[in-house]
């Protein structure tokens, strides 16, 4: 795959040794995680608004209420920063210093636009749905194109963008070795209780959601 | 206490039932979460960051690396957007349409300015590091003042903010009750992995980092 582009609002500046233009481990905390942080400028003032996405190849779909009011500045191309971040754990250091969390985070930089055609609002949709549950999209009833139209969706390509990870423990200085401080990391995961099904629900749990992590 | 600032910007629009002014309810989801997604505009185009962050009373502090890029546009006021997310679920519906995701999220908008004051950014310390384990600040070694200057810490008052809030099972459509398709929510949360201890630690796992939930 070829490396996300670097250019000077990307050039990691920091921890080079966390960052990276990966593409497919950007790929992959996209696939892993559920809500993106989506921003965009009106009249210059930042907005960051929580979105649901999905990944359609080198495509980003967003989806969401707040999509309304991000088109309000125009359906033809709002430049968006969408930041998608997985936490791993707490890193619990023997000094505040060296305190951190493992995380793993994509911002992306681009132009988002809206989806209108049907067809592929209709693609877009089974995209959503099955980026929370796969396979779900086909067990579930598609929309109409009445709900297509109250939905609206849009795509950014993905090129511009940089990852960050940071993982195991913590990094002590030397001299706080003799630091009378518990020192390690917790590792954190989202995870799942068991599913509740609707009170009118006469199907068995099916399999993928019965097997979601 | 008193509810958040209401203004055109963050007027809430649609499922009202959702969303609130309430500045108890910000504050709970605040002090759960780990993550602050904070954006901000350079020459008009969005930026997204991840940060760790802490409350104090009626005031938000962030930290991290990103603080330097950001003040960049002058440590003397900085708008910013800072958005939390708690994901609590997955909400699977008889329909694409109605399909979800249970989420507690908080959007605050607000000037930032640069803690510049040692004393202050001393306190700023102590309540990053017992945000993430209370009582923590305590056991490690507090910052030296080089450590201190070395770490850009923002604050910005809790003033003008909204709170939204999807909880509970899929609401389907009366004529998707006949759909063949198991329907249900599924409860999501932060899980904790038992803590892996530095290999120099010589000291127990404190009672504070073992009852992390």
């Amino acid at each position: 795959m070829n490396p996300l582009a670097t250019t000077p609002r990307t050039q990691l500046h920091r921890k080079p040794v966390r960052g990276s233009y990966d593409r497919e481990l950007a790929y992959k905390i996209l696939d892993e995680a559920l809500v993106a942080h989506v921003g965009f400028a009106v009249d210059g003032a930042p907005f960051v608004i929580p979105m649901f996405f999905a990944r359609s190849g080198d495509e980003l779909l967003l989806h969401g209420a707040a999509a309304s009011r991000l088109l309000k500045g125009g359906s033809s191309g709002v430049p968006l920063c969408v930041t998608v971040t997985l936490l791993d754990g707490l890193v619990l250091a023997r000094s505040h210093f060296h305190h951190s969390v493992n995380y793993r985070s994509v911002v992306l930089m681009g132009t988002a636009r809206e989806i209108i055609d049907r067809d592929t609002k209709l693609e877009a949709s089974a995209a959503f749905v099955d980026h929370v549950v796969t396979g779900r999209s086909r067990e579930a009833r598609p929309p109409t194109p009445k709900e297509l139209d109250a939905t609206r969706m849009l795509a950014m390509v993905i090129d511009e963008g940089s990852v960050k990870v940071r993982e195991g423990g913590p990094i002590d200085d030397d001299e706080d070795f003799a630091v009378a401080c518990w020192s390690g990391h917790v590792p954190i995961r989202l995870a799942t209780a068991p599913a509740i099904p609707d009170p009118r629900t006469r199907e068995p749990l099916p399999a993928n959601v019965a097997r979601l992590r």
